[in-house]
């Protein structure tokens, strides 16, 4: 595509909302409303799907502080969609930037986002039509190709990691076994989260298990006895989306056997969250199984849901910062040049922690996700290295210190 | 009694857990640290069950800086017990307690507690044992009699009104119903608290289900259809302990009608936490009966359980503040003269939210709980008035500043 000249701007967001994706919205529209450029800048309400209905706020004169509040705001301030448009749909929004002059698209979300993007990113170069495209990445799940991490998963492992310390705390004060099931369908990085506050080897969690790793009820069984023997408790941190040997959900399988209905959304992925059944189904599983008299078993399951992504108040700061510079990043780029893309942090070699931010091409963000690396799971496949520790530490930023008598 | 002079000190807690139970533990050993008339501080490991094991911790050369940090976590530090002691428990307490020289008995805990306190301490008056017994509340129910409010119950409120905020986000952002269960057996204090974040009549929660007014699943289902009707989309708070019109738990009523065993402590109450069921079966009836399309209906439904009463770093900083004046409020009156009884915060007629210690007696706290009073709750029963909001939200402190778009 030759220069887009001045032209309008349609940002939206998409997916699972993450508590500081509307930094990155704020960050962009900054940047936005000071190029001489920008004409319009149109919010799409619930992202594609507002784009499509042309229901748009108008960004231009969002007072500063006012911005600043939503971008503090945790989940998509313009709305979100678990729409994933098809070549038709791609057609519909492209016939939308046509006729409302729109020469800048920006999209923050996840790999299905970006892959939208492309899509629609290509219809303009087929046809000749001046559009730059920027995907601003967003996801707590943490599995987006090409960055280092996604803005979104620092905050969403502060809330993790902090509500392991507390619960740990708890159930050594009222000893017994304690299931949390954390967010992540089909990668455990959030899952890895829950052993960021360990600071004593007998504290918790003791075992996790992510959905890289295949999933077996004996095998769980046999770990939860073990460490329950040794140390009288069992804190344990399991992903929604563990799978059993045959690569299936648990939570589906067992959705399954229940005769219940299983919901998936329009990316055929199956509902997971908002319902605690797989926490409930270890916890009776382990009450049934572990062989310890009933009376003086305490067995207990939580299932975070949505306030991992969601929780007002407790964002990663350096998150925040981050999610703010992606947005800000993909309006510069949009800006300099005949560019498309998708925004990527690249950790800097040094002592300290540094980011430098890149240009990635939108085709090796979409579709593919990128697993938990091997080498951050245990041998044993029930824990998580140090090298994981290492690499998400400082995505955190600082936890509270407990203390112990 | 008369004067009881030097003497060793036992000192427990007990019951479930809050983010600031520490604070009175360690404000009461500060001051008993201090005081000529102290002998060794023994902290009870698991409440009344260490004492009767003589499983005690010294408590008086734990380092200022350790204390600092016990006080800033979540969880009793010492232990927990859900033991509840009868008279033959409380002979062998107090047997203990004449073995080791106890003179003074602090016991941090809920109505249970108190009443523990007061047997124990029955016991000793009756055979003129000079025993001076102090009950420290803490409950995240808030349901203790003659406090104003507990510690433990402006922390806990702070993390339900920030997960409401931020969820409201989330589901305004992908519209549907979502239903949030958060704990609280007989009193509906904490699911009230939902409600302290809300600054726009159209923001959730847009119905609250609390203990007190029996709830009924058609009543529901009409209340849920009234406001998904007018704004597409409905946010639900519910106590994990409402009650159909025979007084029975929904929770309870539920699993018998599923055939699953209904566990219950040694007080006689049964699990609810800890079991995502109550919310499943929430928005598995509402899906069944709501009569929209259910592609198009999307229900959620996330049970808060332990995090509210355990997640660390965000605790209400009055909080902090009173727990550990409770704490030190305690050891004061007993160190000041022939006293027991238990520390009550009551609130001073003044523009401006302020405390003042006073003294109660074991036997007006024990026992009885205090349910949240008529005119807290809307006259349609499902939600929660202005006047619970002045009364709960010095409590709170601050809460996250959202914007919207």
């Amino acid at each position: 595509m030759s220069d887009a000249g001045k032209g309008n701007v349609v940002i939206g967001q998409s997916g699972g909302p993450t508590a500081v994706i509307n930094q990155s919205l704020v960050g962009a529209v900054e940047v936005l409303k000071d190029s001489d450029d920008v004409g319009r800048i149109m919010g799409a309400r619930h992202g594609v799907a507002g784009i499509v209905a042309e229901n748009f706020v108008d960004l231009n004169d969002v007072d500063a502080a006012v911005l600043e509040a939503v971008a503090n705001t945790p989940a998509a301030a313009l709305g979100s969609s678990r729409d994933k448009p098809d070549e038709a749909y791609c057609r519909k929004i492209f016939e939308v930037f046509k006729k409302n002059d729109v020469k800048y698209f920006f999209y923050i979300g996840g790999n299905d986002s970006a892959d939208a993007a492309r899509i629609v990113n290509e219809m303009a170069s087929a046809s000749d039509y001046e559009l730059r495209t920027f995907h601003i990445p967003k996801t707590i799940d943490n599995d987006l190709r090409v960055t280092d991490h996604c803005p979104g998963y620092g905050s969403a492992a502060k809330f993790v990691a902090s509500a392991f310390m507390g619960d740990d705390r708890d159930s050594a004060a009222l000893p017994g076994i304690k299931i949390n099931v954390v967010m992540g369908r089909d990668a455990g990085w959030l899952t890895a989260a829950s052993v960021l506050g360990n600071t004593d080897p007998v504290d918790g969690p003791h075992l996790v298990y992510v959905p890289e790793v295949e999933f077996s009820t004996e095998q769980f069984l046999a770990d939860v006895r073990e460490i329950y023997g040794r140390l009288g408790r069992c804190q344990i941190a399991v992903s929604e989306g563990i799978k059993d040997k045959t690569g299936t959900s648990v939570t589906v399988a067992l959705a399954e056997t229940l005769g219940h209905r299983v919901e998936r959304d329009s990316h055929g992925n199956p509902q997971l969250s908002g319902t605690g059944a797989l926490g409930d189904f270890l916890s009776d599983y382990l009450k049934a199984n572990m062989k310890v008299p009933h009376e003086s078993l305490r067995v207990r399951a939580d299932t975070f849901g949505y306030l991992q992504r969601s929780f007002a108040g407790y964002a990663s700061q350096i998150d925040r910062i981050e999610a703010r510079q992606c947005g800000r990043k993909a309006a510069e780029y949009a800006m300099s040049g005949d560019l498309d893309g998708s925004v990527a942090m690249k950790r800097v070699e040094s002592a300290d922690y540094q980011i430098e931010y890149v240009r990635a091409e939108l085709s090796d963000v979409a579709r593919v996700t990128k697993p938990l690396p091997r080498d951050f799971i245990n041998e044993s496949g029930n824990g998580i290295t140090e090298g994981f520790i290492s690499y998400a530490a400082p995505l955190v930023g600082e936890l509270p210190v407990l203390g112990k008598l």
